[in-house]
């Protein structure tokens, strides 16, 4: 599935060149060069098991870290906050959560970004853990990543000066928001609390529908001719490109830097692009797997929003190309468009996950939504997986590990969503108790409560990250001393 | 060390000839005909994953349980009673743990005990599994071992008839115990509570002395002189047999089977005999290693409570066998005593699992108690695993895993103690919340509270299940119906 292929590409919005940093009602601007300094870190290693749950292999890898103590209060068990490290390079998650950044002077906390196994440069196995190969790759599971995660804060406190009672906030976004809920619900006796933005726990047994409609509804809510070209623009591919004269034509058309070898990797393509779009259609200018606008879907839309949509091909794709040009060419010094730009982040080995342990089923039917009619055949999928990494997704594993919604059980969780991302779909909507809380943002895209504070927020994040701060304060104050209520033992 | 042999061993213990069912103040007494259609099931097998938490290998393997429906209300949505197999056969886990059985018709529960992997007939890789071999053995951790659990429940329930919204409550006793209190904890989405009994989930790091010492009182308590002969009896046996002839003579004066290749053999399955006879101190007769008297530690004092305790090796070594005869030849019909009388539950790989996670440390002073005096020496504990097993333990993985006493995020689960049981050394004997509660049973051995009932029971046990019953139930109503209250979602 291409939703498959990275949950968090988007997150990883580069830096900014003036960021407002809104807290507490200080509002401090820094400038291009301030900013260069405001994310800096020191990188560190811990050597970690690959197998933490057996004894078959006894290896070990070196698995990084990055860390910043600039404000950590260390005399007196200053909190440590965790990212925990998702599906890519760990330095693009260190600059893209600005959140923690910005709240850490406030809490005293020391920051660290752990990166994920298999990711980055944290391989178990060196270059041979991309390999497909199960003996190499069969340990990137979300299980042996919370236990490199539990293992290392657990080690980290008991050596590190300062740092054996203070309290652990884990933060994650998108896959890393869920790896801080099921920390917290796995690990509680480690963590205190997580924060977990736009984590999509329950997408394993989401109707498949549903992520489609959402994503069209971004584009509907601006106008409906714009996710009405979309929507015929699949049709309209396959009349142009049913021969080989025809992708030649598809080619000029939408000024391809190549001509595409058959219908399906454009198609595959341009899905990718508006998928992509409503994940990062935050209200201001970000950079990420290309300079995007502020508020993306808007800008794309008023482009490609005819009074009428045509029902010719031709007249569609010039629609099209308007609207893939803004995403594939923003800032204007391409000369084509290159269909081959995969992901920047390293986040390669998503698509093992996803056919492992993270089975997300996506289905279109091009009625409720604007793509290509497209089933769930798990079957398919299920070849495909072995045809690619030589392994059969286990599609329940998830659920059975984690639970998907049901976490009554569960505490000192946030879960926080935008209704502007398609990933809500998998996301706890509803608060599950008192301290499994669920926060909607209505205008946030994809986890934008996590990046750094920006004169164009909404109020709406401005007040999820309130929120978010007292809950972490409370967690904070509820770790640093015992409850004083008195529980009986019953002598009999 | 000797205790790591097997925490449940004495869990098993045979059936009673007459047994006394007192259930909400109906008192029931079966006779031996009716006991032997009491603990009746079927035996069903699960096709279950070798690794649960990766990739690496693909296999399955055929996973044991027993069950019983003899007072399921499957149209209703009755209850499982789910038992978390310990190391050992399922089959003498399901004839010793009454507790379910009684109370089973009363919340028409359907009763499953499933046996734990690498013990019994659930051998992932059939009589391999047991041979020393990293390949073969790697795969037994208590976290394999609850994600087959996991798995199993979350599959019966979607396939058996009846049991799709059936409440979960797991027991165990022991090692079992560990499992079902680890099972809420790690999984409190597919099980609803726990009853934890004698569940030593701190014995990783409690101090190595308490776990000597409470055997001792056991013993002290009946006479000073009683734990005064076993005190004096390592120098005693060291005194004797310090070469072959004295070797010969401790034959002699113990009426061993066979002459002790050195005096090494012979303390070691003194120590363990003590030990086992305080577990297993009943208030009445009990059959499983040996047959045992009622009370037994009480019975052999009577027996090894000199008015002084001779300074004389051969007069105390005479003491000793007295009581030893009475462990190893109660029924008076062994002509000499075996000292190679292992374990007959098949509890053989909790060696394996003692030289990997299980690491729980023992020491003596024979001070503070009646042992030979013998440190805990992790190096040396972990060369004997090496050469055993070829593997290292991890001392700090349970701990990191399932965070010993730190349950404040837990709940639903009762911690039941018996203060005669030595294994109380590592439970849980305080409340941690209203949903994590500690019972003590001041007269109970190793989790008596799990037996059937008994008219010797003490009432501290009878009030003890009665107990755990109100809690089972209120588990049970909290699962079949949401909470009333509503928590609001934070749209902002």
């Amino acid at each position: 599935m291409r939703e498959a292929a990275s949950l968090t590409a988007v997150s990883l919005l580069a830096l900014l060149p003036v960021l407002s940093i809104l807290l507490g009602g200080v509002n401090v601007v820094h400038g291009v060069e301030e900013l260069q300094d405001y994310y800096t870190y020191k990188t560190e290693w811990y050597e970690n098991l690959v197998d933490h749950f057996g004894f078959a292999i006894n290896s070990t890898f070196k698995q990084r870290y990055l860390i910043n103590d600039t404000h950590w209060d260390s005399q007196h068990g200053g909190p440590i906050f965790l990212y925990a490290g998702n599906e890519g390079d760990s330095e693009a998650f260190a600059q893209n959560t600005g959140f923690m950044w910005d709240i850490a002077p406030e809490f005293n906390a020391l920051i660290i970004f752990i990166e994920h196994r298999y990711y980055g440069k944290s391989l178990p196995f060196g270059k041979d853990s991309l390999k497909p190969d199960p003996k190499m790759n069969g340990y990137l599971t979300s299980e042996q990543a919370l236990a490199d995660y539990a293992r290392f804060v657990t080690e980290f406190k008991s050596t590190r000066k300062g740092a054996k009672d203070s309290p652990v906030i884990v933060f994650g976004g998108s896959y890393g928001g869920m790896l801080a809920a099921w920390m917290r619900i796995k690990y509680p006796h480690i963590v205190n609390g997580a924060i977990a933005g736009s984590a999509p726990v329950a997408q394993f047994d989401t109707p498949c529908l549903n992520f489609g409609r959402i994503v069209t509804s971004d584009y509907s809510f601006y106008s409906k001719s714009c996710s009405g070209v979309i929507s015929m623009s699949w049709a309209a591919i396959d009349q142009v490109g049913k021969d080989d004269k025809g992708l030649q034509r598809l080619q000029s058309l939408l000024k391809l830097c190549s001509k595409p070898k058959s219908v399906e990797p454009l198609k595959s393509f341009l899905t990718d692009v508006w998928t992509n779009v409503a994940m990062m259609n935050y209200p201001y200018p970000t950079e990420f797997l290309m300079p995007l606008p502020g508020n993306p879907v808007k800008y794309i839309c008023r482009k490609m929003s005819p009074t009428t949509v045509p029902t010719d091909p031709v007249a569609i794709l010039k629609y099209v190309y308007e609207g893939l040009n803004v995403y594939a060419n923003y800032s204007g010094k391409a000369k084509c468009i290159d269909m081959g730009n995969a992901d920047q982040i390293g986040a390669d080995m998503w698509d093992y996950q996803s056919c492992t342990e993270m089975v997300m089923p996506f289905c279109y039917n091009n009625v409720d939504d604007m793509f290509e009619k497209s089933d769930w055949n798990f079957t398919t999928y299920a070849q495909g997986c072995q045809e690619r990494w030589k392994v059969t997704p286990r599609p329940k594993m998830a659920d059975i590990m984690y639970g998907s919604k049901k976490l009554k059980a569960a505490s000192n969780i946030i879960f926080s969503n935008g209704l502007l991302d398609p990933w809500s779909s998998g996301g706890i909507m509803k608060s599950i108790s008192d301290s499994v809380v669920s926060i909607i943002i209505p205008e946030g895209a994809h986890h934008l409560d996590l990046r750094g504070s920006n004169p164009n927020d909404p109020v709406s994040v401005i007040h999820a990250r309130k929120l978010e701060r007292s809950f972490i304060r409370k967690w904070i104050q509820g770790a640093q001393h015992e409850a004083s209520r008195v529980y009986t033992t019953l002598w009999l």
